[in-house]
């Protein structure tokens, strides 16, 4: 789990899901995102999954910078992990994919919906074209080599 | 890997991850929107993947409606795998993905960049609140039980 899993592939989505492309990962950021969720026990009953899982999981988190480990009781030697900038980062992909789920399994509607702090109003994710200031269709999106493209 | 592996998560995020948690599935995913690939051997070659594990992939998109097969070859009994509206929705997962990477794991700046069709410029994914057309910060954004929320 601690390589690069997809070594061959010059991209960033393939470096993010080195990170968090293990079975739980996205689940476990979920919920430190949007729950603040900080302590192993309270991952644990939160998500059902089984400890040996969830130890994996953070110890990959403390290792890539998306969490880091503080000690929050000596006498139990106990430790809560925080996200970092680098973590909380993810939140978009979370938000992406709710909105996915959403469209295709969420017949009662949505579970649970993202909404603005200051006004209550709910969040929603766009695309949109630095340029031309348009919302493009997602037919519309194309790849090209960015600055970082081997040229080898 | 067909059950409902985050079965206890009601939550849309959960829904989706169950159709591409999996190791590699985002990846495929993502050479079918940017690159339009089909055909298996392309996956293969593209990816670097273990056949088996790219079948098991590759049947399971089908079987959650993410891709379509289609027979391609009546001599070969040659299949192609065509993303639906429902694996197309998948297009923001994988931008917010590269997002991710792009500001972590790559300090020559991003191996590929998405840009407009119509005019070439960069897009950039943006939260956006409907009430109030502000652009919050990720700290602003919290949840909140929506229409589909279980009431027992």
């Amino acid at each position: 789990m601690l390589g690069r899993t997809y070594d061959g592939q010059h991209c960033s989505a393939a470096r993010a899901l080195e990170a968090v492309g293990e079975r739980w990962s996205l689940l476990i950021i979920r919920d430190a995102i949007f729950r603040q969720t900080t302590r192993f026990s309270d991952f644990q009953r939160n998500l059902g999954i089984a400890p040996n899982v969830l130890t994996s999981r953070l110890e990959h988190f403390v290792e890539t910078g998306l969490m880091q480990a503080r000690r929050y009781s000596d006498h139990h030697d106990l430790r809560k992990y925080v996200l970092t900038p680098k973590g909380l980062s993810l939140q978009p992909v979370i938000i992406a994919l709710t909105a996915g789920g959403d469209h295709w399994a969420a017949p009662g509607g949505p579970p649970v919906v993202y909404v603005h702090q200051g006004c209550g109003g709910r969040i929603h994710q766009r695309l949109a074209c630095q340029d031309c200031d348009t919302v493009p269709p997602p037919a519309q999106v194309r790849t090209r080599p960015g600055p970082g493209a081997r040229t080898t």
